[in-house]
């Protein structure tokens, strides 16, 4: 394709480079960051600068931040006796969304792979290990997700935990709200099956 | 969603206003910006800054240029007798996608409305007729979309540039290859209909 204009073809180039932007979405986006306000385009440009600028690890539970401790750490009314671990920052949001759960958050920003990196050295295993060896955590909700790695990562995140006398749990597995049995896959089925609570009495 | 920093929320924010990026999409990007080199995150938001700075308007044609005519005024191995009128940079791009054309062009930047703005005022048409005024442009070919939008305004160029004794055509409106005539809708049918051409004896 030849661009009229230079600095047109380098702003598409660097939008296809984005994931899930095709060609002709990065095209469509160029001109439309062309057409819009130059304040629009600017706030976009210097948004991307400023988080890559400010945003670091929290020094207690390693989700992203803009400060030294990220809110929820410095938050003093949640339960800092629970501790949920998950894989990547955009978990946490996804719990957080939920407004179901109150206590603290630590992110491994990975899983162990079975195949290769990152092994468990590469991950924010030893911060973890740290935080529970002082004693505040009575729980800790393994949070992995339920592939091949966020499995092997819960697990052996049980087998270091467990000798600290800290309860260790899981997110439950079963059907997800709204699917039907009939097109559940095997596992999942085998895990509800596995997972069964009795119903309470009225 | 209460997110744990503020440079991220902003990053997500200004991601999810640009045009078919949602919520789920922006907060994808905003967490592949953060975790790809900064160098990609550098690129990307210099990249908008630079077009926004560079790109401007070809003297002669006003299609997106970085310089004060754009490349393909400034060629000399185009026809510069044939001028292919279009609505848009893209589609420029389009036209020269197929490399089946090698005259000039003229961006109209709009197409005239039926209801509302932008009028026969907004759009580059006083530049066109001054090029045509010239005297070395042999054919026109009217190139907008075929909408009410655009047939309204090839009708209109018409009328305008034929008292010059400038030739004036449209492109051929029909079935897309590869389309059948089961799906085709009526008008496309009935444009069909009307284009017909006689077969050549082989």
């Amino acid at each position: 394709m030849k661009l009229s204009s230079g600095s047109l073809a380098r702003l598409i180039n660097e939008l296809a480079g984005l994931p899930g932007i095709g060609p002709k979405s990065a095209q469509r986006l160029a001109f439309y960051l062309l057409n819009a306000p130059l304040e629009t385009a600017e706030n976009l440009a210097n948004a991307i600068l400023e988080a890559r600028k400010n945003i670091r690890y929290c020094s207690l539970c390693a989700n992203l931040t803009d400060a030294e401790m990220c809110p929820i750490c410095a938050d003093p009314r949640r339960n800092r006796e629970v501790l949920c671990v998950v894989e990547e920052p955009k978990d946490v949001l996804a719990m957080e969304k939920v407004r179901a759960y109150k206590g603290l958050y630590h992110v491994l920003h990975g899983a162990i792979s079975v195949r290769d990196n990152p092994g468990p050295d590469q991950l924010t295993i030893q911060q973890l290990m740290n935080r529970l060896q002082k004693g505040q955590i009575k729980e800790v909700i393994l949070a992995t997700n339920p592939t091949m790695e966020g499995d092997a990562t819960a697990l052996y995140l049980a087998e270091q935990i467990r000798p600290l006398g800290v309860k260790v749990t899981r997110l439950a597995h079963g059907l997800p709200v709204g699917a039907s049995i009939e097109y559940a896959d095997e596992i999942t089925l085998t895990r509800a099956l596995e997972g069964r609570q009795e119903l309470n009495k009225q």
